[in-house]
């Protein structure tokens, strides 16, 4: 297949490198020069702009930072919209709200390219590895479409329902991990200052009703769980700033709905106020750091 | 063994009674006449106070609702420090704040009764069964000692530290439980009235970063999981008004060692809230109608 | 002075009016043919776009619901600056974010045309009565320019900086008064609740260290001042809806320049929770009945 | 008049001196020899216990840091209630919860003695300048009664209602309070970094809705009101940790009628994390330095 990929940052990169591992022909574009000339070393051919891309391919992907950049990659005059052929599928597989991919959807439907939505979860590790799990937003014939090819790039690829629903399902899912951490975070500090045993209090915890992957997996509390960024001063995981980003795009969402968001909201002040402390770049766990004063 | 048990509600009634099928001896005392001539029925004998239930006692177990009456069982003039005779291990079960039961500990110490924190999960169904959890606080030896008796009434006897542990890991538990079951909620309600179905919703979180028991055994959108309360109006589950409670002792607790629960507190007004309109009898998960709007 | 002015609704009309009466010539835009017959009736004239109208104009204010009208009517195709005049000013009195009417302003700039932004308080009533307070960010020569066309819609000209300092002043302002209504419900609630006169309570408030518009002036509890909405079933005052939009503002601009906003972000959900309910068109003091429970 | 005066710490030394200079008799009592030793050098008779204290008098009152206390002094063996003549009005100016003192008040009826609360706004700098206000809960003739003697401590003697509403009226006017100056601290960092003057910001807020004592009269902003704390490193106000013991009686107030306290609880936290940082001696209005960042 020929496939049109757009944007080249840490998880556009390696995803479009599995791509291509996986046989396909590949035209990428991206605005960082250096990013296009890595992967055309790789193996892929270059356009000059998101139109030209998509002009020659079978398949569009896009992976972009947020909703303006999507918007403009598929509507502006050198966008995706006005090179693709009528028939060629598109998947946007940036994490952003679901209002704009639905209107993208629509505008798109209307010159006859069928879109889906398709955020990941995985990190940059599961970008690199072909591990990341996507949430597709398509109608069913579509999702059938699109499924193989982003099987190459992914371990799991699920069927949310209608276009905007990988991005429901995303933000969702974030919502809670974001609320579940704070959470955890104020537990842990909690327990510590009362005089338990931090790794005794995750025990209890991941047996009993306050079992979470923010305390069986991904523990704030330093040496509880040896894998998690706690472990290694909170580097490398997923980063407080993206979390933050995403709790942004559930308090739109909520408002868009007319629907209160009391814990989301709250959550997002304490991340920002993380982020504020210039710990945006630490993995989210890292939010602990708010609640155990000087000590940690 | 022959056992004062003090406190025969909800909890303590079917508790006494796994006692007596285990083959102790049990002296019952409660202000309630019907309940302690419940027991008398079921063989044990009763006694006018908990002075005379620990009087004749080589075990004490107190099952109460709040520190007011726990220390009111143990310190008034007609309670188990004036009866008992020194070298009884005293087991209080009941679900309080730390710092009182690390007080009492110490006053019984002094004259030589050793003291145990043993609070329960498990509720009510888990009181019959003879299922419930004990997390128990107490120096090691003491642990081995109360273990065997703690065991004829549940399922699990873990041992939390030293004194006063059992509450701080119940405590921060249900921190995390009563938090994150707002999360889902709030998630829930929202991925909802975003057009994804619940049910693909609380799959795609239940294998995914944010799983938790809130969603994946309690998830309170109902006929997401069947067995959860939500499947039945919200009936016969863990009420609103526990964790409420429960929820007032970890806010204690926090305000004790000078930490900030900025979830935590917001948690509690959400159950506040509901419970202010007439709901805090239904399981905690119906915290989800302050968010779905008139249809829920 | 001829001036053009595009955005007739509730606030937009009776200034427009008030302008007539001043003496302006005016030519009028809005794409409600009703509201643009109603001004024509009272002697403006009227145009078939923004940018018609801005031809002929030696001024231009704008009045227009959200960021997104502001910016469709100033950059479409068939808008203000496609039309205007080199050398005219520019004045938007809608309530928007200060981040919009800074690029409108560099781009205006751009082509010869200095802008202001100049926001209102005062509601539908001062907008008639030409009452209104209007806080301008503009250049100081711009100020001294516009003041006087102002001047004729309102009692109040502040001058609060350069531009896109009026829409700083207005949220920051509301932020303020947002918050201090819910904290002044939650007193007067809990006051009535813990058997204080309502009324005595206020009156200690509003001469200690308490006082604040949101009691003194707007008092949320019925009858304590008679010619607050409270006194009259919330009705008639300044909508939740519109403080809900203002709060949204609030927290996008906040989240603009990395700040918490815990206590906002908070109220923000409470006046969520109110207009959920469908008392969105009450006064905001009505969040007060998020509190009294059921005889409110 | 033979005073019996209970407490003599910050706030009760200086009291305790006016009423000296106002010409009564003083029997004082404290448990710090030290500050006893300072009132009887200033004129005063001491003596060993608070019983004895008030055995001699005609008046008594107290002015103690917390519940526990005001308990202990009065119910205690070595108490006021165990050597009080009957009839003597019994006041208590000590900041705590309503339902203690209408307990305290209920059990000092029995035995014939009325008993007032009489909490006070003013700090010590009122206290020391006779300039405090009393907010005082009492039945009508027994408010006639004492208000000759708390105008020899205080500018302003309120009278609240009933027993217990001179609490009440002090929680609630410092709810507000606290919510108030955590709202105008957001809103003044916010104005500062969308970059309007800080002082052009003030003068805006102060002549509109949100305008309040802690905008007007304390702002937290350096600078901005010359005699503020803010001005001098926040030295010298009100504490901040004060302010959360107030919150913290608001909060348990709240809890035992049943009302969320969106706003409160969350202010409680902003402080909380404030006091967590070693600032919990500063003036309140400091917790704007949790919003400035690093410059602050």
């Amino acid at each position: 297949m020929h496939i049109a990929f757009i944007g080249l940052g840490n998880m556009g990169a390696p995803m479009a490198r599995n791509l291509l591992k996986a046989g396909h022909a590949l035209t990428v574009f991206d605005l960082n020069a250096q990013a296009v000339a890595d992967l055309r070393d790789a193996g892929a051919a270059s356009a000059a702009s998101a139109r030209a891309a998509a002009a020659e391919a079978d398949f569009v992907i896009t992976m972009l930072p947020a909703a303006a950049h999507v918007r403009s990659a598929y509507l502006g005059s050198d966008g995706v919209l006005a090179g693709v052929r009528a028939g060629v599928p598109l998947v946007d597989s940036s994490t952003i709200d679901p209002a704009t991919i639905r209107e993208l959807a629509k505008t798109a439907a209307a010159q006859g390219n069928p879109m889906a939505d398709a955020p990941v979860s995985g990190g940059t590790g599961g970008a690199q590895a072909g591990t990341l799990t996507f949430m597709v937003g398509a109608e069913a014939a579509l999702f059938e479409q699109i499924k193989p090819v982003l099987a190459g790039m992914g371990r799991n690829v699920v069927h949310c329902g209608g276009t905007g629903t990988g991005q429901v399902a995303k933000i969702c899912n974030n919502l809670i991990l974001g609320i579940s951490m704070v959470g955890v975070a104020e537990a842990m500090a909690l327990g510590e200052k009362l005089g338990i045993d931090p790794k005794v209090l995750a025990g209890i915890v991941n047996t009993s009703t306050g079992r979470c992957w923010a305390s069986d997996t991904c523990n704030p509390f330093p040496g509880v769980i040896e894998t998690a960024p706690a472990g290694r001063g909170y580097s490398g995981g997923f980063g407080a700033a993206l979390m933050l980003k995403d709790l942004g795009l559930a308090a739109d969402a909520a408002r868009s709905v007319g629907q209160p968001l009391f814990l989301g909201a709250q959550a997002q002040q304490v991340y920002q106020s993380m982020t504020q402390l210039g710990e945006g770049a630490l993995d989210f766990s890292g939010v602990i750091r708010q609640y155990r004063g000087k000590q940690a």
